[in-house]
């Protein structure tokens, strides 16, 4: 059993501070909690000048990596600095001299993430990742550890949080996109260039994670088929609401046995589901398994001090790990090899607003449409606006992608149609 | 590495059957997820031919606890007979002869937890019980490991699945009490003794366990105030539901610098708060820490294949344990001694019901009495019903328990109060 254990962070933005604060926070906790205490000798960072003004001890900065490699004394490495580069190396090379790995990087995670617990698992290390999903809210462990005794169907979530906030600001107060992502940004959720939040880029990494690990396959963030919020209007939210559902921006993975479907997009939650009422910057997890049924995993998915929560967490499981001699002995769970299926193949039911003209036959030509197509219409609400012109909103029945890509294909060509105003898909 | 890991089950009942069921249906996955498979060895049941029908292979089936405790090859002993005894002398005798320990039981941890858990922390064995709160949700390893980086203050749960269902009956279909218990006994919710739930025993008991867990201190059945909702009317959660609350009976534990608070009670939920939404026989447990900030845990706190889940999560954990000999890693988590804090002062916001005459003064008259008790009033609301009595509501700021006592005793005296209809607290 050893006295003390020592870590090394890489990176001292927002999370890293975090987590030096909270293992600060913990300090009198450790020895009855551990065993041991846990002691963060060394941080790695670019501005030794800016960083100092952050620690109680500048001498433990540092900006040469392999002084912290290369220390005998380290015994794990919590990466905190996100990217892909050099961040995979420094985890590959951590490993390789010893060290257990925590990180917090869901870029490197989803793209690389298989590759790196294969090492850490024959190296008999920990790489321990709980921070890279859903920030602080307790998913790892739920899904490796509570969850092994189900044959998970579904993971759905709400797993960015700046997109959640958005969508709450648009169905609360009323806000078009535009205004709320300004907002947003004013208020520091959003960040200068809101791309990879707004386009379900950074929820897409998230899906590549959670998928992995629910249906022991290998899932990657190339694998995810992805649409953003940018084009959903106050009116679609209105509507929505009228029809008793929100909108939300959802990553969604099912393993069904034509393959993985893996996506992230919006869609109409209807307010009883328990996603329907996370509002704000919260995020949640839904889990569908054979023996547990639903299960829901809410919280913070960001924030200096929810992600240093889960990332001290795994800290100090690790901390124990290495006390008890049983580092790595949990490591990459997929075990299986299942087909990703093609996104054209993956059926959701549909939102749909249309522009038309307020005339004779255009019911009857969109439904002669999707007729053809094979899609069934659940729904059908004519809201007249201007004189001449009409809205008209369709709910379908599940109807695979490509063939509802097919219908508005045919349906955009109608003369009586001005405009196809919006395609949201509808969660069951 | 062992090749087979054998379990003997005590109990066939629901959980029993449902554990069984699992491990059956995990028979293909369980070499590529634990690297050996787990067998049934033994069940002890009471009576051999009935529960036979209820197995692949009757010859596992004994009434004799000795063959289990006696054999050698028995590596983890899966307790889900329920009761304080002999359950509690089996897993005691089964610690003691080496061998692990699962179980579902929460009348036993949360009298003789601490004791136990020191007990299997001394031989180095695992004593698991995930599945002793809030039947699948996971919530044992998300409070002892990856939140284990928070002070945890609040620790509030829809934690009785019985009385969840029959609020939300009376919720949504405005029954009363009794004709919403009926409809729970005949669909199976509620035993024919609904003692236990109605009353709030059921739920204190893991009140007593997670507390503990999240504050690191004891707390025991006996710690636990506790109130049932044999009293909440269809009318009080109509008023509730008037000022944009809902009622749930809600264990609540919190971390104060006067002692823990440990109780379980109904109370009016703001709408907003994630529990408000937590509906029929859903679990949920709510999570405050000073990293984490808030965080929530959904999902089946009862029934065979989703309290089976928990225990199964268990089982496979523990065989990871055994095969790399790191059992009985995360013991007793209780390093605290913190004290209890006595009922009588917990604040608690109030929501009161009272009848009275429909006579100048009574506002004054009331008023006046809790401002002699130092209780504010936040709301006043008059309610006209017939003639020559009204009803009153009062919704007061936060106040000790005692404080309240009194003012109500006093306004009891009041000539003008007809009864004091209802008293319930009101959650921030």
């Amino acid at each position: 059993m050893k006295e003390q254990i020592n870590v090394a962070l890489l990176g001292l933005g927002t999370v890293g501070t975090g987590v030096y604060k909270i293992l600060q926070m913990q300090k009198e906790d450790m020895i009855p909690k551990l065993g041991c205490t846990v002691q963060v000798k060394k941080i790695l960072v670019r501005n030794i000048e800016k960083a100092a003004k952050k620690v109680e001890d500048p001498s433990v900065l540092t900006n040469d990596w392999n002084s912290i490699v290369n220390d005998p004394d380290i015994d794990i490495v919590v990466e905190v600095m996100g990217g892909l580069n050099p961040a995979g190396t420094y985890i590959r090379e951590a490993l390789q001299a010893g060290k257990n790995v925590v990180t917090a990087n869901k870029d490197l995670i989803a793209a690389e993430g298989h590759e790196l617990l294969q090492i850490a698992g024959e190296l008999k290390k920990d790489l321990m990742f709980e921070a890279a999903v859903a920030g602080g809210i307790p998913l790892i462990r739920p899904l490796k550890q509570c969850l092994q005794g189900n044959h998970i169907e579904t993971v759905m979530g709400i797993v960015n949080g700046t997109t959640n906030f958005i969508l709450t600001k648009m169905t609360f107060e009323g806000m078009e996109f535009g205004e709320a992502l300004a907002l947003a940004q004013e208020l520091g959720y959003a960040e200068a260039d809101p791309t990879a939040d707004i386009e379900g880029l950074d929820a897409a990494r998230k899906v590549a994670i959670m998928s992995s690990l629910a249906f022991h396959t290998k899932v990657t963030f190339d694998d995810v088929y992805t649409e953003g919020i940018t084009k959903i209007t106050a009116k679609d939210i209105r509507y929505a609401k009228e029809m008793g559902c929100r909108i939300k921006l959802l990553g969604v993975a099912k393993d069904t046995p034509e393959g993985v479907e893996a996506a992230v997009y919006p869609m109409l939650v209807p307010e009883q589901h328990p996603l329907a009422s996370v509002n704000d910057s919260f995020n949640a997890v839904f889990v569908h398994g054979d023996a547990v049924d639903d299960a829901m995993f809410y919280g913070r998915g960001a924030g200096e001090l929810p992600t240093g929560s889960a990332i001290v967490g795994d800290i100090f499981d690790v901390v124990r790990n290495i006390n008890w001699d049983c580092t790595g002995r949990i490591g990459c769970t997929c075990y299986k090899n299942l087909a990703i299926k093609d996104a054209k193949e993956v059926s959701n039911k549909y939102y749909i607003r249309l522009k038309c003209e307020d005339r004779f036959g255009v019911l009857a030509a969109v439904t002669s449409i999707f007729g053809c197509h094979k899609v069934s219409i659940e729904q059908m609400i004519q809201k007249r606006k201007t004189e001449n012109t009409a809205e008209l909103v369709v709910v379908t029945e599940a109807v695979k992608d490509k063939h509802m890509r097919a219908s508005l294909e045919a349906i955009s060509h109608l003369e009586v149609i001005t405009e196809i105003a919006s395609v949201i898909r509808v969660a069951e």
